[in-house]
This record gives C-alpha cells, sequence and structure tokens, in this order.
C-alpha cells in the first residue's frame, strides 16, 4: 500500500485530526452565568490568590501543546511551521488517544534559539507541560536545557529523550533474548544529532561501558577537528579506547548497531562483521540503514526499524503520552532521569518474558495497556524522586 | 443566585471547560501509518509546496487562540495570565457551542506590547485567525493595529469590536421601537477607555453624528489636558460642539446613554433630564452604572445591562462565534468595517420588527440560529467587500 498517497487523500477528507470539544453546558441564561460572567469572575479569583489552583479550576492540569519550528519534521527536514502542522496535529491526536492528553499543535515562524526560548516561556502558564518536537540541533539542546531550567513544568524534548528510551527499551528485552549485559557489549550508534546523543547519553546512564558514536565522516573520537559543540562533548564520554576510522570499523565485531542516521548506509558485510547474536535497530525513516531482510540474511539475530510496515518497530509514540501521562498525574515539576529510566523499564517490562521473541521485544504502539504501564512507571518514579507536587 | 460560588464550585468539578479529542483512527498499525508516519510526509510536502493548502490538509481553515495578556480581565483588571484563564476558557466554549470554532486559550506571561505582537507573529501560521481577548488600554489599540497590519488571517479584539457591534445592534433595534434615526439622536458614551471608543468609532461609522464622551474626569473635549493618546484622537471626531462639563452636563437632554464605566455612576436625576423615549445601555459588568428598575423608575424608556440577570442582556457572546464562523467560512484575510457592520446588522434584524419589545432588543446569546444569522452575513460582506479567499 501506497501509505504516502492515501494519507493524503485522508487529510483532505479528514480537514484536521484533532479538535476542541465544550465540556460544560452553555445552553440557557443560567448555565452562561456559570461557566461565563457573572460567575466566572471567582475562580479567576482564586487562581489570581493561589497560581497553583490553575491546575484545579482550569484545563491546565491536561494540556501540553507540541511546540515545532518546522526544522527537522521526520525525515524532511526544514520544512516551516505551516508544513510541520500535519505531524504535529499527529502526535497531538496520539496524546489523546493513548494518554488522555489534551495536546494543542504550535507551529513557530521562526528559527531563532531566544525566540523560541521566550515565546515558549510566554506561553507557560498555559499549560502543564510542555513536548519541544522536530526543532533541529545544536539549537534543540540550549532550547530543551533553558526552558528545564525557566520553566517548573515538565518540559520533554522529544526527538532526543522518546527515541533515547524507546530505543534503550528495546535494547533492555533484546538483551534478554540474546543472552548479554548493557554493561558488557559493544554498542555503535550512527548519526551523532540530537537523537543519537540523547541516546548515547541514556544508555550510558542504564549501564553501557563501550560506546563508539559514527557520523557521516566516520567515528566519534575526541579530538577530531570536525566534531560540533554537542560532539565534543559526546565524544568526552563515549569511544573510551580513541578508536578512529569509518562506520565499518566501528561495527567490526560490535554488539549492537543503533542507527539514527540516513538510508542504506549499512552493508550485509558490516553486519557479518558484527559479534555473534547481533542487534541492529535501523530507525533511519522511511528508508532504514540496511533493509531487515538483507541484515537477517548477513545474520543479525535482532532487527528492528522505526517503520510500521516491519517487525520491532522501534516508535516514541510508545513514550510521550504515557510519560506526559504520568507527569501530569502527579503534577511533576520536570521530567527527570528516574522518570525517563522508568519510562525504559516500563517498556520493556510490559513484554513478558515468556512472550519475548526476536519479532517482538516491544508493545504494539496501539496497545493502549502499555501507554497505562509507561504513565504509572513514570508517576511513581516522580513522586520517589521528589520532584512531584501530588502524591 | 449566587452565581460566584456556584460557578468556582462548578469550576473545581469541571476542571477544565473545553478539551481536544482526536478525530482520527489510531487504533491499528495501518491507522498510524496513514494519520503519523510514514504516510503523514505526503500532506506535510504537499504544504511545503504551497502554504496555502495548510486551510485543507489540518484544522487551521478552523482554529482561532483566544489571546490574553490577563490585564484586563472582566472588571478584575490585571490579575495576570493564569487567573484569566477561566474567562479565556469559557470563551474557547462558547467558541465551539455556538459557532463550531476550535479556539485555543493562550494567557501569555508578559505586558509587553512588543513581546505580545511578536508571540503572536510567531504563533500565526498554526491559526486561521487570532481573537484578542482582555487586554488594557492603550496597549491593544497598538497590538490589534500593528497584527492586522502584518497578519493575513482575521484579527479581532473582542473588547473593542465585539462590544461595539453588540451596542450598535441593540441601538439599531432601540431606536426602532424609539422611533428615532441614529443620524439625528444624541449620544453619550461613558467610559473612554478601549470598549468606549471603539463604540464611538463604529457608531460614526453607522451614521451617528452627535456623540459625546465621557470619562472619570468628566465630557472628553479637544485640548482638555488629561487626555491620553487614544482619548485625543476620539476628542477629533466627537464633541464636535466642545462641551465641557461632568457626566450629568452630558446626559442632559440626551437620547441615547452606553455605559463601559463603572458601578453606580448613574443618578435617577441623570435619566431624568434625558429626552423623551430614553435609551440607556449600562455594561458596567457584574454592577451597572444604574439599577435598571432604577433608571425605569426614573423614566427610561429601554434599559439594557452588560449582566443575564436583567432583560436586554448587551453581551459580546452574540459577535464572536459567528463573526470567526462567517470570516473562516470564506477564509477573509481581515476582519473589516463592512464585516462588522454587516454583524451589527445580521444581530438586529434576527430579531424582527413584531417581536421587538423594550425588554427584547436583542436575541438571546444562547439561540443558535442567531450565530447563523451573524455568520451569514459576515461571510457575504467578506466576499463582497473583496477580502475572501473562498466565496
Amino acid at each position: 500500500m501506497n501509505y504516502r498517497e492515501a494519507s493524503l487523500k485522508k487529510h483532505a477528507d479528514w480537514k484536521g485530526k484533532i479538535e476542541t470539544v465544550c465540556r460544560v453546558p452553555v445552553d440557557s441564561r443560567e448555565a452562561l452565568s456559570l461557566a461565563y460572567t457573572p460567575g466566572v469572575a471567582e475562580p479567576c479569583m482564586a487562581i489570581h490568590g493561589d497560581v497553583e489552583k490553575s491546575f484545579e479550576l482550569t484545563r491546565r492540569w491536561n494540556t501540553v501543546p507540541v511546540i515545532t519550528d518546522g526544522t527537522a519534521v521526520l525525515g524532511l527536514g526544514d520544512i516551516g511551521p505551516e508544513a510541520g502542522m500535519p505531524v504535529m496535529e499527529g502526535k497531538c491526536a496520539l496524546f489523546k488517544a493513548y494518554g488522555n492528553v489534551d495536546a494543542y499543535p504550535i507551529c513557530l515562524g521562526t528559527k531563532d534559539t531566544e525566540e523560541i526560548i521566550k515565546t515558549v516561556k510566554i506561553m507557560a502558564g498555559s499549560f502543564g507541560g510542555i513536548n519541544l518536537e522536530d526543532i533541529s540541533a545544536p539549537r534543540c539542546f540550549e532550547i530543551e536545557t533553558r526552558l528545564k531550567e525557566e520553566l517548573n513544568i515538565p518540559v520533554f524534548h522529544d526527538d532526543q529523550h522518546g527515541t533515547a528510551i524507546v530505543s534503550a527499551a528495546a535494547l533492555l528485552n533484546a538483551l534478554k533474548l540474546a543472552g548479554k549485559k548493557i554493561e558488557q557489549i559493544k554498542l555503535v550508534i550512527n548519526g551523532a544529532g540530537a537523537a543519537g546523543i540523547a541516546i548515547a547519553k541514556f544508555l550510558l546512564k542504564l549501564g553501557a561501558k563501550d560506546i563508539v558514536m559514527c557520523d557521516r565522516k566516520g567515528i566519534i573520537c575526541k579530538g577530531s577537528e570536525w566534531l560540533n559543540p554537542a560532539q565534543k562533548e559526546i565524544a568526552e564520554i563515549t569511544n573510551l579506547q580513541h578508536k578512529n576510522g569509518a562506520l565499518a570499523d566501528a561495527m567490526n565485531g560490535a554488539d549492537v548497531f543503533i542507527g539514527v542516521s540516513g538510508p542504506h548506509c549499512v552493508t550485509k558485510e558490516m553486519v557479518k562483521s558484527m559479534a555473534d547474536k547481533s542487534i541492529l535497530f535501523t530507525c533511519a525513516n522511511p528508508v532504514p540503514e540496511i533493509e531487515p531482510a538483507d541484515a537477517k540474511e548477513a545474520g543479525a539475530f535482532i532487527v528492528g526499524t522505526g517503520s510500521s510496515e516491519y517487525p520491532n518497530q522501534i516508535n516514541n509514540v510508545l513514550v510521550f503520552p504515557g510519560l506526559f501521562r504520568g507527569a501530569l498525574d502527579v503534577r511533576a515539576t520536570t521530567v527527570n532521569t528516574e522518570m525517563m529510566i522508568a519510562a525504559a523499564k516500563g517498556i520493556a517490562g510490559y513484554v513478558s518474558e515468556n512472550e519475548l521473541t526476536t519479532e517482538y521485544i516491544l508493545p504494539y504502539a496501539y496497545d493502549k495497556n502499555a501507554h497505562k504501564a509507561v504513565a504509572k512507571a513514570v508517576a511513581q518514579a516522580a513522586v520517589k524522586s521528589g520532584v512531584a507536587k501530588l502524591k
């Protein structure tokens, strides 16, 4: 099936994947007096006296804007704010369907880091959390870091951490099947942009020791002249043996390959050169780093991709609805590492060891109970780590 | 009934008067492939090729943010963005219930004119129109004027023009009952803020000749030293006989009093001094300029207020849902005077001359057909005046 053509037709029919609805009666004089003027003055003044009450008397407790500048939409690159809207609306639809979160898509007509930060800060009092989406590196790092520092609601850049969390969940389950331990494996991550760097940092937190990152120019090694600031930082904590060379050199003997890069940059020979029971997550979208059939033929033990057309879809749809649901439920003031680890373990643990197979290492994205499990794990971690206002 | 206390309880139960819902299936692998990745790339690229398609392939055609900075909320003053949210949510609920418009409440944490303009401009690509709300004068004038100039979607400051349109509609019908012509009457407007000035300007466009405006310090006369810039401008086109004095002097012999000022500033004596068949719209909220019973006792022919607790509620709820519905339906690029006049005449004309009484000069705010009539009149005016992209 040609999903892209069919999708275009569907979008023209739908004329929008989300909508706002009215939840209260406004169909009589009395109803209007309660929901609107004059009655509404009272909840206004209650919030004026205690801003925290905005989480109790308005929808703030459940609202999250999905904010993009349209610079890194899917694999399409910088297509502008209006053109990013179908993805943002889709995201909002998923937020509601799987997390019961009221999400609003807001596409910003600026690429200026300071303007984006300022705009989000100015709007933040209307929302219970902030989801940043498809903002290109390196601006996304500064934007997320600053907003996390300056706001006291959860801020989450899904392209970094959603991808990191779901990749980690997939890895935890794949390693169970391979009978390997995260502390002992050799990992290669190809693609040192926002997602790749976030995956590396997160896997280090989960116990990985030996990670080598690659980008178009080859292995990322401390001291290489071509590194950007984010890559320089990651070079300090990965590739501790200071390897140099190409992707093929990095993959030689590796247990795990995670690709967040581009189409068909991995060959069968590279897969053959990997360690026994090799694991490949080829997440480039829409065309993976190597076709799953080719990877399998070359001896791969487990293959996952970013697409729903193959087994083991490594899809951050598994993360953001439950993560925000959990954070909002306990009114978390941030999304911390503990919550992200809880999300990864929640996703992985949802597939019991009896059910695990090399073609079923992650829950299906449309399994509502999986999202509930994530929400519960995240809420508990927020409370335990002391960042929740509610228990 | 104590609406304010009852309203507080209701708001605590409701926990939000609007919510976002998902309009498309996302409950299977195939559904996800159409509504989200990979299919969604195609509508994205279609919009990238022609931004106008954002009105066809996303919800943009039907979305309007209700934007405030929380500085002039109801009669409550500057209570801050979070505290303004119950009103903005109420507005969004009414937008949906009466205009089928998907409205988002966005409360801004800044009072800086340039920051507000910039923030709205940065977000504008996500929306089909912009509703500004409860932003205090004089900043609201500059903000609306600049946004109208710099954006090519409808921008509407409801406190100015919604109030002007509904007051004008009420006046047109009241004058029919009084047997007077707008060109011949003496009008007094008390309260020379955003609403009062907008009413004056709009009534001049509808044919009024003799308008005297008052503010706390008395009659607004060209040359008075205490006028702010907006008042100086209005002093050029009102009070052509250069009257000076207090409100009582202005009201002596007047046919019409429109108050958008404060509680109980009009006395029975002032009403008695007005012309025969006097008309008073005492819109101060929640306490009117004079109690309707007192005004009637002093001889007033028709009294309207801003409250739903008396007959003739002069409520801009009658305006904004239908006005935006009409503008969005024909993809108007602005809200011009022709569209505002059409809205006022549409509201007035909805009450037939047979139905008109001194206690029924306006449709009820909860009469859905009234809103449809407004939408139709506004859409026709947009097309006729050449600002509609669709016919």
